[in-house]
């Protein structure tokens, strides 16, 4: 069975009410309980007098409100209904809901929520963070603790560990796996909308980084497969932090003059998955981002990834020293890295997957065997297309026709990646016309 | 980065030691706490006088016990070493290692573990526990309770929800996405062996079931998809158990006389991951079963899954009153289930992926993208005729070349399944040779 | 470039005129020379009085005759136009064509072309053909001449050599790659039908077969691939043709007593390609069937290919006596065979790939990677389903959902094959509201 | 049944004899003639006296001359053998084979055979040929007439008409397809030769391409098939050869200002096919290059290509004024083109697919779906660099690790493109050790 969750959707394209009157009125985001299992839901409530209409769950629906307490009716077309009553609470909606399926077989179900608005955004000055972790998850959860709270536009600067656990003094803190820094809660950042991780400072903080000298399978036909078949070691690569350089620590015959330049990078860049579905692995990725394992999520680069949670709740880690593209040792040159960055929140803006953004171009990722991977960038990249450039389905494949670069990110992993790139430069003969 | 974890395989090929003697010998499953994250390992040993050898993570060891306290050290050919010391504590080892990779530059790594044998197997007579399930989970995880304890061979009567949560009552009892009865305790189950589950009856206690009529993207070309466009409606089915068909309960004009034999299923059967891994969704799948939603695992089938945890840790659900191969439309039919079941433990069996038998075939599956399922499924089936057949990788090319059924089981879900099936009369004409 | 080719395909819903009369009313199925290369393109013309009106290539025309020559004017939505004149020469249309892109920078295009019609079908008794081969074709070409014309209904007799070449007396006839018997030209059929190539007889006539003893690399994973690096020798099989089973010549140490079931069948059955495309080798498989190496194309199956040429050029080889799905060898058991069929023309018929039917199935098979050729398979059954059953889309994901099955039928050649089966039985239920 | 052709495959690592002694020794490429289908293969003699041996087909050989006639016989190692028997006629080689399979159930195949020598390289001094086309091939076949013979070094300036047919002029000389100019013949180069393309010069001559403006099915999901699900129509592109830019000649709304630099490309550089395989179409790709639309085929690069037929048979065509990585309308800029290029032989040089090179990079090309593609271009490049540089496998794959460039370089043929590149800027530190 595929997945029959109850709705964990949202609305995506919906007018904020930013009013501190005691009105209904506006989008509310909705932790509920759900037979023992949280999850969110999202709704929208237009308050006239005591009249509210709106819509639960895509529903359209109909009640009222005394101020204190309200209740209201939504019905699909399928003779289905959710009856919904509850109280206002210092401005949220504690509230219950009974939801019966039109004709179908099962009967009512019954949960209860407490719904909550976006709060304004901060009028207090930006912030810098020094934050130390001591702390590293592993999944990419909405039930880790915040580390850290910070608002839209704040700086934090943090370090992470390698993907095996081991930090900038070489000590090991946690088990391997890609343990992540974090989570941080973005103040304002509601289910819904996206968040946008400006990584401003990428450094390494140690001299040395790990990685291995065989190819994953992914990357591998049966010839190549048979040659490799005794490859496999660890391999130690000494990173020259002064000339920005990496070598082999003890290279074979052909490598003694091998030499790479740096390019830290994080592998990892996440928010929380939301409470309903089980927290994924930090070696895994998604419409979250996760383990991307992309060389160009690097100093200067924005990572456009979708809330789940009140708060995004953004994990970093996995850094790399370098990386080839594909990540072939399944190992990069994996080390602990000083990171800096800043987040920004962009209301309710949805895309099919993770977007990055650099000086010179945006990228939209598919994630997937390769050939679907392949199928989902050029989705996301003409979803990008369509929503911010106004292009309609015949100019969008016009563009991605005579200006598509596609790079094959990551094939390490469950979850290959393909990146779809469009220069800056080609998009400047879009904007004339662009609102 | 693709995973860099601790150590988390066992050795596959091990003499259990089914002594009470106080000697160390024998095969040890050790539970670790590494910095906070729990694992599972196992190592060998081999006590001679005060001499211990053996291998600890693949490695030789040396070492020496008194008979309460012990110690030995394991060496790497790359010049790392593991050194353990602990103490005998009522049968179990209670020990600490300082593991330090031979001249890489991480500092050593600290963890201290406790270590059982496998019991011995039960004397009593067997029995048959009647389980009424009260709770269900949506993760194959080792972290949930065990809901019952059973000896091999023991049967266990019970039920299961169906996917979307909803009982044999029609009531709401979780919230959706395959929730599972169990974890079922299997006693003499350790990491590294292999539970055989058989299904010995499977039968449908309501008379309905949901499905849906679109078709799910992975099986749908360019065209299809058009055409496909505004599917998507839920469909009620009515369940006649007495004379074992299903009708649509409202069918549109082509489909008033269509009526399909009921073929009771589970879409679920999992063992608990290993604790080092993310517990994965019960909408995934993969070497520990899971929504592997085959529509040969049905009553008279056994399913091989592998063991990751001391009780192997079984669940179960995701019944369908009949699916056609590969789930097309997402849901099949969702109903839920009476299931009776016995459990055996095969000490020390390991397969790449899951197996399925029945009274006419064996058969191995692969999970993956469709091509790399196909991949998994034939290196399953090769395995299992090298290990049970003991046939050369020659002799299993003529035999798969000449004897394969290849099914397409799931294209629903994350990972697509491809089975390989043989027919056992074909596989008679081998046993002469067998053993 | 993908493929910018004029004009190949034909109109599929057309109205055949079966009239003597001098009128030029009716489908025209006419072979063009375009600047030297030869291509098929059909059109409909509609006389009244002496005006003529119809479709071009699509595009409406409108023209008149006298009697003796004819001349129209199509044009097309973007401003395109093609003038056409010509003579009516003892039934035949003779013309020349002038074609303008509206406001395309090209200059127009001329082609000249002569136009048939259907001839009517004949009222002769049906004739068995003995036919015995003294040519053998290694590509699915319009330009082999034919070996024999018959009508639909007719009965042919013959033999094929083995996929190496060898015939029935183990004499060499041609180079390997798969020869075939024929082209056979059958009546009446014209570019734009379907025929239904009933194989009546299917019988071995030798006895022996050749394979191989390793795994074609798309179904083997890494592992597998290492394990199998040292396969790879030709195999004999002794056939016995009275007892119906076949046995390694030479078994090694677990193959002495492995015995498996005879199956003869036809790895090869096709049309030959339109006259503008390359024709393929008769190692490869598409639309117009080909090397398909299905094991369920053999005696009493009827297999359903489109028509691209005027007498269809019918092609048959690649004879299996046994073949596990997937043909994991590389080659099945590859031997010379009996062949006795009948065909049949279905005017107006299209699919978007090959089909065969039995006593209990219908089937459509998908070409291409495993996971394309899935796609494939499941919306050429949807197409099947939609056409002759008159399914909506929502139906046919209900029948398609509760009814597949999938099978894997070949992966050893360029294209690998997913073959969708329905069971008759089933359909049943459907044929109530059916025409 | 895959392909049980006789043998085409060469020895590739041969000592060439380039003596005019009237000796026997050295490698020999024999066109054969088996049972009226054409094939080459290659044998190795060494001759000490009267007395002859070497390889043929890959057996041993040992057998003698009078200096007028030669005999010798080849084993296998499974009882096999080849009688061969023939005359030395004016340096060339004429004889007829005998050949038994050891054991096996079919009687002998005879062929005949004439053998020539690699010719000694021009020392003429180098010339410029202007070649204007008057005949365009449809396929890369073995068996059109050489166009023009050059010799290694020599260059070539010719043009191109674009894939639709269409010359500089505007008009029609070909039907559509990628209609080639060629085939080139080269001398010296031999059967298990590669050639090096290397394209001194491209330049557009018209001042206007064709395009379209949907998306092909590889590269869109299920949801964006549907957004696309109008498109499809013709778009014409205004090249403005003196400002390199080029722009759509109608352009709706957004895209009144999109302007892209002109790119000009080759879509197809190809060798012939071995005469015993069909001739490609011009719209497949394969070990012999062939329609790759890779845009980095431009002025500038260099491409390599394996030799099949004795004087390898040079295909040129599909120029594209302008394409995005992928080739996404199906069409890029479709246009005619000015060409120039020179050709050197690369004597017993053998890859596995095809390759590139420009001032910056070296790339390597795998074809098939993207899936297989990557592993493809991965294993070429592995290849190349234990070839060239002499990396061991492990060397290889750390090299490969940290500075693969991958790109999806085609998505709109039947075989997809990926490429994998290397700067030349990082293999300069392997070159110490090279050689």
């Amino acid at each position: 069975m595929r997945r029959l969750i109850l709705v964990v959707s949202f609305c995506t394209a919906v007018a904020f009410a930013q009013t501190n009157a005691p009105s209904l009125t506006g989008h509310w985001t909705a932790r509920i309980d759900f037979y023992g299992n949280p999850a969110n839901i999202g709704f929208d409530l237009e308050q006239k007098g005591d009249k509210l209409t709106g819509k639960f769950q895509g529903d359209p629906l109909e009640g009222m409100t005394d101020g204190h307490t309200f209740q209201f009716i939504a019905k699909d077309s399928l003779g289905g209904s959710e009856q919904v009553k509850g109280t206002l609470v210092h401005g949220e909606l504690h509230g219950d809901v009974i939801e019966s399926d039109g004709g179908m077989p099962a009967k009512p179900q019954h949960f209860s929520f407490v719904a909550v608005q976006r709060p304004p955004r901060s009028t207090a000055a930006l912030q810098r963070h020094e934050f130390t972790p001591t702390v590293f998850y592993r999944q990419f959860s909405p039930f880790n603790k915040p580390v850290l709270t910070i608002n839209p536009g704040d700086t934090v600067h943090t370090t992470t560990v390698d993907a095996g656990g081991v930090d900038h003094n070489s000590e090991y803190r946690v088990m391997g796996g890609n343990p992540e820094t974090g989570p941080f809660f973005i103040n304002t950042a509601m289910p819904g909308d996206t968040i946008a991780v400006h990584i401003t400072r990428l450094r390494l903080n140690r001299n040395w980084a790990q990685s291995d000298d065989f190819l994953v399978s992914r990357a591998v036909d049966s010839g190549l497969a048979v040659k490799m078949k005794d490859a496999g070691k660890t391999i130690i690569w000494n990173l020259d932090l002064a000339n920005g350089t990496a070598t082999p620590a003890k290279p074979s015959e052909h490598l003694v003059h091998y030499t790479i330049p740096l390019h830290p990078m994080l592998g990892c860049v996440a928010t929380a998955v939301g409470p309903a579905q089980a927290p994924p692995p930090t070696g895994d990725s998604g419409y979250f981002g996760g383990n991307m394992d992309f060389n160009e999520i690097a100093e200067g680069a924005t990572v456009y990834l979708p809330v789940s949670n009140i708060g995004a709740l953004l994990y970093l880690g996995d850094g790399h020293a370098a990386q080839g593209d594909g990540e072939l040792n399944g190992n990069a040159l994996e080390t602990s890295m000083d990171v800096e960055f800043t987040v920004d929140v962009l209301p309710g803006k949805r895309a099919p997957g993770p977007r990055v953004e650099n000086a010179t171009s945006i990228m939209a990722m598919g994630l997937g065997s390769v050939d679907d991977a392949l199928k989902g960038a050029t989705s996301n990249m003409a979803a990008w297309l369509e929503d911010e450039y106004k292009l309609t389905p015949s100019e969008a494949a016009q563009v991605l026709g005579t200006a598509t670069h596609y790079t094959i990110s990551e094939v390490a992993d469950r979850n290959a990646g393909v990146v779809l790139k469009l220069d800056k430069e080609r998009l400047k003969t879009l904007t004339a016309t662009q609102k």
